[in-house]
């Protein structure tokens, strides 16, 4: 495939006209909430809300955003800066998707979830929410990381974004699901929406980009500093959103477990596996995250300590038996091309995670949580709640966001397809210099020479 | 020009007889505040305090005051890594001025904020001005980096941090001026003191170093990691000293605003002005930051969300335009040389911010706010205030930091144009080892001599 | 001597073996404490807790605690990235071992301070104590750095964590010590634990390693990442585990205020002793952080903002002296090979800080803390305590904690001796090859070859 990859106008355009609308749309229906508003403190005192300055819903939730904030921008966007010349990219490249997707995700998540009398309220928990969901998009990326143009990540954000909040809708809303760190909604629908994606932009030569494809010394030790922010802060992104209380507080400690655990199979799988004994960072940079995705359902859930570390240690094992066996099977048997190999770190452990959280939540009584407790954690209203409606709507909810992921990465693999993105040729793949300017140390050795006429040739 | 840069006992002393000064006023002066003081446990309960020790000021600023230090230290250090031969100075220079800017910051800003019976009372919040102080001195940095030495360095902070002092006092306490992210206290001020210094400071000959002028990718790659910690925690900058409850809670949410409409409008403008689409780093690193700059005056306002992506959207679109034009004009036409471009960053967007924040305090009604709302955003005491003399107010406050950043910075660029502060010649700007022991690897191709003995030549 | 350095089936079964067991004995013993667990909604509003969901000790630590896992994990991780070829093993197996270690402390730790019924409660402060536990491993980490197995850092961490647990429990539980930072138990404890187990592991033919045993340009911007990490979130470390209130409040402004002092006269002295009066990365790295070190235990006390500035002055000017005269002299004279140089970060710093904090003890009087602050302070509940026994049994820890330090670290030293640990041979440290898969940029002409058969030589 060789196309213009000159995306003077379109680009531009592209940011330009999705900014007015976000403008436009944010004038027409965003409002602070009761909490961010200046009436707060008229309010505050009156009702059910406690007179403290304290109560305010920013102290309970602002230092958990922030460290999820720092996740989605420094985690995802240094962890794909492992290869050599596609630094600029992935951490410009996520930037630009997040800072879109988030305000999306905020007017997407407030017509379902925070709507009233026609505005959407916004407070801190938004902000949140709307991380996470640029979050799945972020995992998504990193399938098709260094074959795509800005533009095609915009329009994949666009169309994630809106997939993913009625995923989130279906799942949270109708079906009842608990989700706070969310294995299903975000990393099982990011990581399958992903594959699907880049399963229909096979690209049959990519083999001719094959000399980037991969890490020098130092761009492995900036993908580190990506992967440490995404381990050290995850107990925050699990319990970001949970309940107040001993739920935030355990799913914290639960997630800290299962990653900790997680980290010892991962390097006894990735030296197990090399015929010398020797680690490959490439498994030290993503398996070990896995525990944090497979624990996303389950932590505020009572899974206990040893249960977190359970968890942790299964999926060192499978994330990293998936780097060495699966995700090399899966580029030359079923064409999926999955440049972070996100089907290890966020498909894999993501179901597991939907997994846990329906056996979890199908395991609760009232003798574990306590009565008001039990109908705390699971949001009983009525009395016909019984733990293994639950486990069985939970159990669904991986399927739904397996369903969706698939539907929707199809529909908006074939747009993506359309030769009209600026998307490189195949033989200038993980290539900074396509859309960036670059020092002139790299210029003489980059790029390949490529039509500046729109000409895509036979895929 | 070509000085002595062998610092070796000029720099030392510099050093130990600032620090013993501090050791000395501190032990005369700074005391610790209610909060922080061994009889908190004893007041806490009694007068107007709540029993609770959750009620500790601690636990409404600490998170924020941590994320602001995480921003001068680690934001500003690494903004400047860009540069290929000035990593070690950027950070480790940025770190000496920081770290002597809070202490004299903490005495400066206490003699007038909190003084109380001949002691300055220190508590979070006046460690996180002493941060914002210290802000304005690392935006100054920007201009004149690669140009200077350490000591001068030092010289400026000492008076940079007297004159902030006395253009905060002048704002916050005589004009009533609310500024909460400082648009006007710590970037128009910080900028227009930076750039009154380069002018005087000016080099004709600065083009016989422009081979180090730039960055090389890794350079490049280490300064995003200054640009995101910027962008990702100016929310907790601009919310950091707000009111308690919705205030904070509002200007965190109207800077994220901001700052996500500001990096697709950079984005659009980068790609645009280049004639094959490409994006430039430069703009990348800097422009998607002026949203954050832009709503510090009027975050804590009710700016609305709408209202906020209106000024980040517009402040990306003049920051890259400063880049691409304003900034080589300054060089070739005003003898201004604004090494890291400061101008398009905190100059410009500052002027913005101060205006956005007039318009808005000056539209500010009881409907918008509530009584009480009003009286609290505004610090109404008596019953004379309107809201169009706030708004003129603020509007003065531009006016006077800009005077104040004009009139100090010509006294302090001709205070450090002196020839005995161990400046770079020419043709060694740019360049650590200068100043730095640095590997071998650059030692060889490094330094052009330099006289030993103090001969300044003609400017 | 030359080792077998394939440790594909030691480092896995080790891995494993240890994570079992975590499994296992978290499975009989770990249990939510009463914040963390489901039937905290019941509890709360009963007894002496307050009705208030922020009263739950999760928004009095989170905070802290994440700012602590950043420093034990990039922090220290970077930090030791300094080193031309070391990247990989610094930061991966600083990862490796404190994901282990963090389990192994809240176990260890957990029967002594947290065993009711049977069961050990964890809650946050559980976490923050297993990674200051940790800590105190990564310590020593520095000193053996480049010269030691994956296998063998664990097995350290076993004993390490182990003997940190028994030292902690004497002085804080037996001597009522107070040590909120760890001056004693985390750096004085670490550091000569460190030194010894390096005397031990002595290597006469390290030299030919020593074309490795230094950095190159960008390995010590890497560092820095860690430094600043470091430097920035100290004031959380200190105060991490300090009462509610103002002794949190007072530890943070201590630590922020001994920390800023440092960094000047760290910078002072520098420059002072390179005979062009050039700066010293490994000082800046360093030296600047021993102003944290040195109030870990006076911090939450009364030690007034201008004693901190005086404490981090001395360090300052102490570890800089250290690294330039000491190092060199202990590694010509005393066969102990510090990597890192902990003895002039953590050690001397350390014992400083033992002494600070027993002479800030023993001066303490009701009309500086007030009555109940003095009570609150030092946990005073009969009426025989004296501020000078307190003093007293302040130094004592210091000597307690050197005697454990040196009887473990020969114990633990001579069992790192033995031959099957897989530990490089004298020509291949200081060397990533060696147990990592590196980028083919580097492969040719890394690593001596190594005799594959178990044949250790004479040492």
């Amino acid at each position: 495939m060789a196309w213009n990859t000159n995306v003077r106008w379109r680009l531009p355009l592209t940011c330009l006209l999705l900014q007015v609308a976000m403008v436009v749309l944010f004038g027409v229906f965003v409002r602070y909430d009761q909490d961010s508003d200046a009436h707060w403190i008229e309010n505050k005192g009156s009702g059910n809300v406690s007179g403290d300055d304290m109560d305010n819903e920013f102290y309970y939730r602002y230092p958990s955003f922030q460290d999820v904030h720092v996740m989605i921008f420094v985690g995802f966007g240094f962890l794909m800066t492992f290869l050599k010349r596609y630094g600029y990219s992935s951490v410009g490249f996520n930037f630009l998707l997040a800072a879109f997707g988030i305000q999306w995700a905020v007017l997407m998540q407030g017509w379902f979830h925070s709507f009233h009398n026609g505005y959407i309220l916004v407070g801190v928990e938004n902000l949140i929410n709307a991380d996470f969901c640029v979050g799945s998009v972020c995992v998504a990326f990193g399938a098709i990381l260094g074959k795509v143009s800005p533009i095609q990540l915009l329009v994949m954000t666009l169309f994630q974004v809106t997939l993913f909040s009625v995923n989130e809708f279906i799942l949270l809303s109708l079906l009842k699901v608990k989700d706070a760190g969310g294995s299903m909604t975000i990393h099982t629908f990011g990581a399958y929406f992903g594959l699907t994606v880049t399963f229909i932009l096979y690209r049959p030569n990519l083999s001719q980009s094959k000399e980037r494809d991969g890490p020098v010394y130092h761009s492995d030790l900036f993908a580190m500093i990506g992967t440490l922010f995404l381990w050290m802060y995850w107990p925050s992104f699990n319990s970001a959103v949970s309940n107040h209380g001993d739920a935030q507080h355990r799913a914290a400690i639960n997630t800290y477990c299962s990653l900790a655990a997680c980290v010892l199979t991962s390097v006894a799988l990735s030296s197990a596996l090399h015929k010398k004994g020797k680690l490959d960072m490439v498994h030290i940079q993503n398996a070990t995250l896995a525990g944090g995705v497979a624990v996303g359902t389950a932590a505020e859930m009572m899974l206990m300590p040893y249960g977190s570390l359970i968890v942790g240690f299964i999926c060192g094992i499978v994330s990293t038996l998936g780097f060495v066996y699966l995700t090399p099977f899966l580029e030359s048997h079923l064409r999926i091309q999955d440049t972070c190999g996100i089907h290890n770190l966020h498909g894999m452990p993501g179901i597991i995670g939907g997994i846990v959280g329906a056996v979890t939540a199908a395991c609760a009584t009232t003798s574990v949580y306590g009565q008001e407790g039990l109908a705390r954690a699971f949001d009983i209203e009525g009395s016909n709640w019984s733990a293994s409606t639950q486990g069985g709507f939970q159990a669904a909810g991986i399927f739904v966001s397996l369903a969706m992921a698939l539907g929707g990465g199809t529909l908006v693999g074939c747009i993506l397809r359309l030769p009209i993105w600026g998307q490189p040729s195949d033989q200038n793949c993980f290539e900074d210099a396509v859309y960036w300017e670059v020092p002139e140390e790299h210029k003489n050795e980059a790029l390949h020479p490529e039509d500046s006429t729109l000409k895509p040739s036979e895929p």
